[in-house]
């Protein structure tokens, strides 16, 4: 085998030229190996950014990454193992009433999940407001767990995709992340190395998301698909809307009560919808169901017989988490300071600048600009009205809640500019946009 | 001011924006002062490459990257003071008879030249093949020759540009070097730098030179006049064929030798003509003539009466190099080894592999691949014929010479592939192609 030059692939993506899965293997263990310096590395993600990259070249580098680092052996639980993953938006609570009931419809959840960032929440954050929850678990006992109990859900190891992580951090400070193959790699390989069969896609698309344009959105989703076909995977990409917040609370714990609600059944709308949606095509993707209209049944049973309640309380005992949070939701940590936000006119909710709305909960403490910052598992946002609804002058829109009534106070004066209200009807922005598979 | 981040600024020229004057000058500034890591130029610089620069741009940053280290001021030194650059070929010997000729016709001359790399010769190494000669001068003793003898050359110090020496060492592992708009400012940025009123650039273009194609060659030269536009200096830019070497002999003492033989009048051709080409360039740029064809003579005059030829002899006695190699030019070093390769069939010199030959005479030992390599400085090469000339089969078409016979040998076994030879006739190529100012 010839000894690839690093300078060599570069040029060769930079002139248009498309790399073999060789060259590919060469770049992704020099990258892992710490072989190719990070200038060179830099550059070529720039070429490949600018040049683009095939679905084969996609593919390639998605399984090299994969395979950077450890692959989880998930063949000791029985069952066709389904993933999820949702590329990041506002009040999406999807996993936490999600992961139970598919579990509770006998088809095993082993997910890795990552911790809010800017604009968007994450999972591991909202589990942590649990008194007790532990999120950091091995990969041995996390198997363990799922194979007792159908269900369990991690933070994210250091072991796995490795190439991935420094691609992500040099592409965050090099300006190559809105790469839509480089954005299907990175999650796609993710999702390979935790051991998954299966993967349904939950792509948000809109205001309160990264892809804006629908678009961008199918272009995702049909490249994701197409790297499933590739690697062997049964991928559902399934685009969903955030042009406003998915659930109608925003805030760590304030998610957790709201998951809790639905799984009791206590709360319907378009948070329930889409869990449903992703749910019936997990059932589907794992054999569990033999038509989408027979799975989204079974999921409604089991939210009916309180068989997913059951399962979530089993989750949570599982990870040592305060199993009484689920009938005294007072005992997950509560702000102390609130105010209120008031429509200042009557008529139609036209639009909420969501995205914004996720920075002002970054404001009240409950989100991260940084990494390494620390968060406030009570701030949060209730939201009283949603896209659409009709709306009276005076009537409550928001409520606001965190642990310091100056952080409140300033994010208060930001609010006029996030609720736009019509004097005309507005139609109600769909939950479930597309499915492609 | 607002911070402008680096990664913004990678985001704007991805996205195929336009850099402000202060943008680069930021990310120069970055550059020069370690400020922006070295992943974050390389992004940028393929993203500059990708998306290309505009004139503004482009002059924006040769200025940014001219003030990045010391600027030479040669206010000192009576009259417009016209530097010359060529981007390199074979045989290129056109500096050692162009600085006296033109210092002779009362046009000063303060040279900064480089080393051979690759298979391109360099002014430095051919002129410390004359014993004693002396390259390495202070700023200060050259301005003070120049003010003397109206004629300086001497290598270059670091002092200058050095942000255009990071970017080019960054460039040449990173594949962003065959960019024209980084070219055209790298060679500009080092011209201004050297305190140049007016430049007159030679672009080789042909077989043996970095631009392959006129369309090229051209581009390269348009956009260095139209920096030298918005820069407020005279640019002009001659293209000259390198589809063969420019003068017949190769090696850094053989080419000393052609170069007196030229001033001696004792030898015509290619390398003269591009020689009073550039001249008389040179001459209009420093309004030391009031037309080409007035230039052209003085220039011829120059050479006739002998003035070209004792300006060439108190250019060296300045330097400290041996003035007796001028009329015994077997003082230069000479190679202890010769071999001659003939015509293998009659006919047409129809093309010469110059670049090829280049790294023959590289491996001959006469040349650098890395930097740090050392030369020997009477390895060379001496050719028989040029492109165009009748052949007969057995005609010597080229003399090697080395210290020893092995490289000697190596380098025969490689001749067969460089000369072609055609039954028909075939056309001489242009000496010089274009004159864009």
């Amino acid at each position: 085998m010839s000894v690839v030059h690093a300078v060599d692939l570069i040029i060769k993506k930079r002139d248009g030229g498309t790399l073999s899965d060789q060259d590919i293997r060469c770049f992704i263990d020099g990258v892992t190996q710490d072989k190719w310096p990070d200038y060179q590395i830099s550059a070529l993600l720039m070429a490949m950014f600018l040049r683009g990259l095939t679905v084969s070249e996609t593919a390639a580098m998605t399984l090299a990454m994969a395979q950077s680092g450890a692959v989880l052996d998930l063949s000791s639980i029985p069952g066709i193992k389904v993933d999820k993953h949702s590329t990041g938006g506002v009040a999406d609570t999807t996993t936490l009433i999600l992961a139970p009931l598919v579990a509770a419809c006998s088809v095993p959840v082993v997910k890795m999940s990552g911790r809010g960032l800017g604009f968007t929440g994450g999972t591991i954050d909202k589990l942590e407001s649990i008194p007790g929850f532990r999120v950091s678990l091995t990969i041995d006992e996390a198997i363990r767990i799922a194979r007792l109990n159908g269900l369990v859900v991690m933070a994210q190891t250091d072991q796995l995709t490795p190439a991935d992580k420094k691609l992500y951090a040099l592409r965050d400070v090099t300006g190559s992340v809105e790469s839509i193959p480089l954005i299907a790699a990175s999650i796609m390989s993710k999702k390979i190395a935790c051991g998954a069969d299966a993967i349904v896609l939950d792509i948000k698309c809109g205001k309160g998301a990264f892809m804006h344009d629908l678009r961008q959105a199918r272009q995702l989703a049909e490249t994701m698909v197409a790297i499933g076909r590739q690697t062997g995977k049964r991928v559902i990409a399934v685009i969903t809307g955030m042009d406003q917040p998915l659930g109608r609370k925003i805030g760590n714990a304030l998610e957790v009560e709201e998951a809790i609600s639905v799984l009791k059944g206590e709360t319907q709308g378009d948070l329930l919808d889409v869990t449903l949606t992703l749910g019936s095509e997990m059932l589907m993707a794992a054999d569990a169901a033999v038509s989408r209209e027979q799975a989204r049944n079974q999921l409604t049973r089991a939210l009916e017989n309180g068989s997913a309640l059951e399962r979530f309380r089993m989750f949570l005992s599982a990870q040592d988490g305060d199993t009484r949070v689920i009938d005294q939701p007072e005992r997950l940590t509560h702000a102390s300071h609130r105010s209120v936000w008031h429509a200042n006119q009557s008529g139609f909710l036209a639009a909420i600048e969501t995205a914004e709305l996720g920075r002002l909960f970054v404001d009240l403490g409950g989100g991260r600009l940084a990494k390494t910052d620390s968060i406030d598992r009570s701030a949060g946002m209730v939201l009283h009205a949603r896209v659409g609804d009709p709306v009276s002058s005076g009537q409550p829109l928001v409520t606001l809640q965190a642990d310091h009534q100056g952080k409140l106070d300033a994010v208060y004066q930001r609010l006029p500019d996030i609720f736009t209200i019509s004097s005309k009807p507005v139609s109600r922005p769909p939950a479930v946009i597309d499915i492609i598979r």
